[in-house]
């Protein structure tokens, strides 16, 4: 029997990892034999989607990862393995610099705290991100980033993710847990309405016009992106929770493959899928701020690491549009 | 009119810092014009040295940095620059982790936190270390580190002090401070009685020897070490504070010079300096711990941007000695 929890457990991708668990009922951690899934605990702070709630083998727990978790560990209480999606995201952190430290900075602190006064070494998948990387004048971006690029995050949410793999790989070492960090590329296409990402016009500009709705991309049309399915990015968190010790490796963490593509060829696809009525939605008014820091993260990834692990990246955008229209 | 808050003031590389700021008498901030010191304040847990507390223009706080700060950063008032040297030292945080936590997470969060909410931009110094470089299976620690290596560390001080540059930067880059984190070497030599540093043998065999007294060195004698002399430290630390924007440039830390010596070598300075019956006071007695953390930090240093700065490393580990005799 096997007990999941799941920080952030009403975002996106929380809920696309917690209805795949529920689906597949057995998870093998960390190279152990697969065990029926008998508990699944949804934290978040707001409510997570009815269909998962109605399941009974869920548990949801609302409220501030922090608070929840000051007066000891017990709601991770028999937990095998825990998955930290919880985060405010790039474009809030930026806004708003507080809600970036009590969210992502003292909320993993507390979870990874928690995790060690458990005292079972439970496996703690760290979802990281691409925004750890990022160029300065000492420091530019190399052309690829690769498993040897220094972290040098240009946002407080690329600072605060790269900070929780430093705690993470600290407190694995340590041995009060067995922390995986997978730094996740931009997820597209992300259902629902816009996020506070800086990102999210990457999902916005297939998004909306498939919806009969305009969109505006805010990023000259050569600009480069490295995205990542939902199903790919899903798929990242449960290698990272089912990789036997020595088949994970090192305490640092792994970068996940991606797909690159600029904007333009974005649109291309979005033409060839659903026609030119539908790609014409796309606006195209470039935001000096938001083009800036798309700029500022690597576009072109060799996760050598990723791929020992088995991990690929997505073939194409047409077929990122295409799972999306299947799963609308 | 200049004040300047150094915290750790009482520890060894502070209360140097404090006596060449106070002999001194004037500080130019960050490319400004110098300026009279009227006031050093020196933050410790522990009472500052005599000759320190008796000049008229210091004013001592005791007590634990983050709890001072706690109601606000009132002890910081009117601060133009601030030395951020306080910390528990790496082989107390490998004994105690929750000491290092406390001690170099907390107290450093509340610092950078309590500097913002004074509204000045105070030009904050951070004593980062050489101890956040380390090798790993993924990441092997090249045979010389410089500018570009990136941070791995492989201890909970190295992975605090990771931490304390990445939160320093993010802070820099909003706007809430100007700071300079100065990755500091293993400071040789030392004087007083061993602290709870795994590299502290680097002092001990040259300080006890001269002192009479017999001293074991615990790693093996072809064992390099990266080391500065203490003026050295302080010339680094000056040197960041002192620094115009432009000249200290990148948001990253700067790497100090280092002279790189065997233990055998520093040996074999001692008997050139102080004969060979002071050199064979030293019991060569490996420690398996204190060898593997001594191999995991890099030896061999190539700082450029330093060197951009002015900083260069300490001659040879005879003048080092010859210096540590002058002083004592």
């Amino acid at each position: 029997m096997v007990h999941i929890v799941v920080t952030g457990g009403a975002g996106f991708v929380g809920t696309r990892l917690a209805r795949d668990l529920l689906a597949s009922g057995t998870l093998a951690v960390a190279g152990g034999d697969p065990r029926p899934l008998s508990r699944l605990t949804l934290i978040d702070q707001v409510p997570v989607a009815a269909d998962l709630s109605a399941d009974p083998r869920v548990r949801t727990v609302r409220g501030d990862l922090a608070a929840l978790l000051a007066p000891g560990p017990g709601v991770l209480a028999g937990a095998d393995a825990i998955f930290h999606l919880a985060a405010a995201v790039s474009a809030e952190c930026e806004a708003d610099f507080d809600l970036g430290i009590r969210a992502n900075l003292h909320g993993t602190e507390a979870l990874l705290a928690a995790c060690r006064a458990l005292g079972t070494r439970p496996v703690v998948v760290f979802a990281s991100s691409v925004a750890v990387f990022g160029g300065s004048a000492e420091h530019p971006l190399p052309p690829v980033i690769s498993d040897r690029t220094a972290p040098n995050p240009q946002s407080s949410y690329g600072t605060q993710k790269a900070i929780g793999e430093h705690l993470l790989a600290d407190y694995t070492r340590k041995g009060f847990l067995r922390g995986r960090a997978m730094r996740l590329m931009t997820v597209t296409v992300r259902p629902g309405r816009p996020n506070g990402a800086a990102s999210g016009f990457v999902s916005g500009i297939v998004r909306e016009p498939l919806a009969g709705q305009r969109a505006t991309c805010p990023v000259p049309p050569d600009t480069e992106v490295a995205v990542a399915s939902p199903a790919k990015a899903v798929a990242a968190l449960l290698h990272a929770v089912s990789a036997p010790e020595h088949t994970w490796g090192d305490r640092t963490a792994v970068t996940m493959p991606a797909l690159t593509v600029s904007v333009a060829e974005m649109a291309g696809a979005l033409e060839r899928v659903a026609g030119p009525e539908v790609s014409a939605l796309i606006d195209w008014v470039p935001d000096p701020a938001i083009t800036a820091m798309m700029r500022g993260w690597p576009a072109r990834v060799r996760a050598d690491r990723a791929g020992r692990l088995g991990l690929t990246p997505d073939r194409d955008f047409d077929s990122i549009i295409r799972m999306h229209l299947a799963e609308s």
